[in-house]
């Protein structure tokens, strides 16, 4: 089969590889249907955390596909289905699973080796979900359900955290594709108010059209004064942070009211918190890699029902071969999220 | 009137001074019927976090007295009547306050000069509660209403941002005043199992006293690693955090699962957070002043019924006169907390 491998910072492969076979009995083996770059396959590209084992980084943790094997102890799903999972591995049934917390699984772990023609998933029983109906015929839908995979996942985790719903301002810092879908998240939850911070144009759009009522260009404090004027003074009741760094880390904090909740899904580079300034800014702090398979049920009915349209972060579709044009294209944000077709 | 006034690290007097008098329409002067000295009051007196200024600095924010004298705006409190105020001003009507973070009023301040004879209580409205049937006879009735002016309102916000109830098991780190407060509400709101942390056994007798199910005299990684095993491995449901260094910070947050909740209440002194650790431990913070004028009507009924009895934090009682001894006593833990009769 065909798959992406990273062998350096910038210099991403297309390669023949070993198609992956059962190795534990609560393995399943999906042909993946579609696979996408995530915003955080961007942080080796740029030589940052990075770590290229000999033979190169196989990449790749978004994923829908058709089952075609499953290892005897799997009972919820079976060869043929078309299904979701998250990125991160979960028994599903541990005390932290059972809480929602199914990124931090007792048992758990992270997915790898999505980018490619077939793809091994650990604890299948208790990370992928199956879609009624099986593979839609509209690459669009599928589109959104790959998107649930991770970055519609994450940003309604944030957008959960951040205690979006009815009458609430949300804010959302970062308008990358974990950003937008928060503002989508918000919406679909009932905010009554989501400001989303953007001076790109193009994402700007893209998040009105996702539901922001307003969209900020100021950065930094002046951002979060912006915010505290569209709120009587207050700031607002959550905010999503979706970077991971110090200013946007500081921005949301500043930008949320006391009492209020931030929810931060950015991956977390160089920030450091001083504890002083949070415990008097007296906001509720939640964050950390998304539970997605809390979440994957209601996602999934709400992208079939047509009610959201997370795949529209997708802003180009290329080939698996053409994966080395995609990073490019993301890492230069020509690109919100690239969607491949292994 | 006499007052303690504090002229430098460790030079605690008590002298003459001015009676308060009305400044704003908002404005009730008390007759301090009890005052006390609190644990933050050590940090100046240890030279820490000091600012002295020109004749000194008055003491004291934690009060229980009668009203001698109201502004013209004042229609809750009226002369005659017994109250328990909060530590923090409040106006109790703006959306901070409704949302129950009066600690954070939008028009609020800290309140001062309470070990004294006489203190003068802006936003008397938003701040005060009256107890129901005056004073008290019984003093140790008196100082558990003393008791729920901060440290008991504090510990009780630390339980309560710690998402304490009924299955909930609920670590408190910190044997101070607050963290055995803590215990007590952990306790009171249905906790299955506290676990109190100290090596001082007067401290961990009354953390048993108010419910302490597991006392670990283990610190640091190895009292986490002891609560880990305390609970199938998980870690606590809910963290107290009632010190506010940064070894007791990251003993709560490594003692909390993944999805649990760590309610910080220790006032924070020269802690620092890593993002990306705090990230990936997935936990909720919430910290900050305590919002005691949300919980004091409950406070006030549960202590007034024999609920609990907080005032047992008080492990001495003192004439005002001899507040530089009550200082001095705290100062080397010989006493918990000293009770101040003005």
């Amino acid at each position: 089969m065909r798959g992406v491998v990273m062998h350096g910072p910038g210099d991403v492969r297309v390669e023949d590889r070993q198609v992956p076979s059962i190795v534990d009995p609560g393995d399943a083996i999906l042909k993946v249907e579609a696979a996408c770059i995530c915003g955080s396959d961007l942080w080796p590209y740029r030589g940052i955390d990075a770590d290229f084992p000999e033979g190169g980084r196989p990449m790749g943790h978004e994923y829908v596909g058709t089952v075609v094997e499953v290892g005897r102890d799997v009972t919820n799903v079976r060869p043929g289905d078309f299904v979701v999972g998250s990125f991160c591995l979960s028994d599903n049934t541990c005390e932290i699973c059972v809480d929602g917390f199914q990124s931090r699984c007792a048992n758990g772990g992270f997915m790898g080796d999505t980018q490619a023609q077939y793809t091994r998933v650990p604890q299948a029983d208790g990370t992928l979900v199956v879609v009624p109906g099986g593979k839609p015929e509209d690459e669009d839908v599928i589109a959104s359900l790959l998107a649930a995979s991770d970055v519609l996942g994450t940003g309604w985790f944030g957008a959960v955290a951040a205690q979006a719903g009815p009458g609430k301002t949300i804010a959302v810092v970062g308008d990358g594709a974990v950003g937008l879908s928060a503002v989508l998240a918000a919406k679909a939850l009932g905010a009554e108010q989501v400001i989303a911070f953007s001076r790109h144009e193009d994402r700007a759009a893209l998040a009105r059209e996702f539901g922001a009522d307003v969209v900020i260009a100021e950065r930094g404090e002046e951002g979060a004064a912006t915010v505290r004027e569209l709120t009587g003074g207050y700031g607002a009741h959550g905010v999503v942070e979706a970077v991971g760094n110090q200013v946007s880390m500081e921005q949301a904090i500043a930008s949320c009211r006391p009492g209020g909740h931030v929810g931060y899904v950015g991956v977390s580079h160089g920030v450091s918190l001083d504890g002083q300034s949070l415990f008097f800014a007296e906001v509720s702090l939640l964050g950390g890699p998304a539970p997605v398979r809390r979440f994957l049920p209601d996602l999934i009915e709400r992208i079939l029902a047509g009610e959201i349209n997370p795949g529209k972060v997708f802003t180009s579709r290329l080939p698996l071969e053409e994966a080395g044009a995609g990073y490019r294209a993301m890492d230069e944000r020509k690109d919100i999220k690239v969607f491949l077709r292994p």
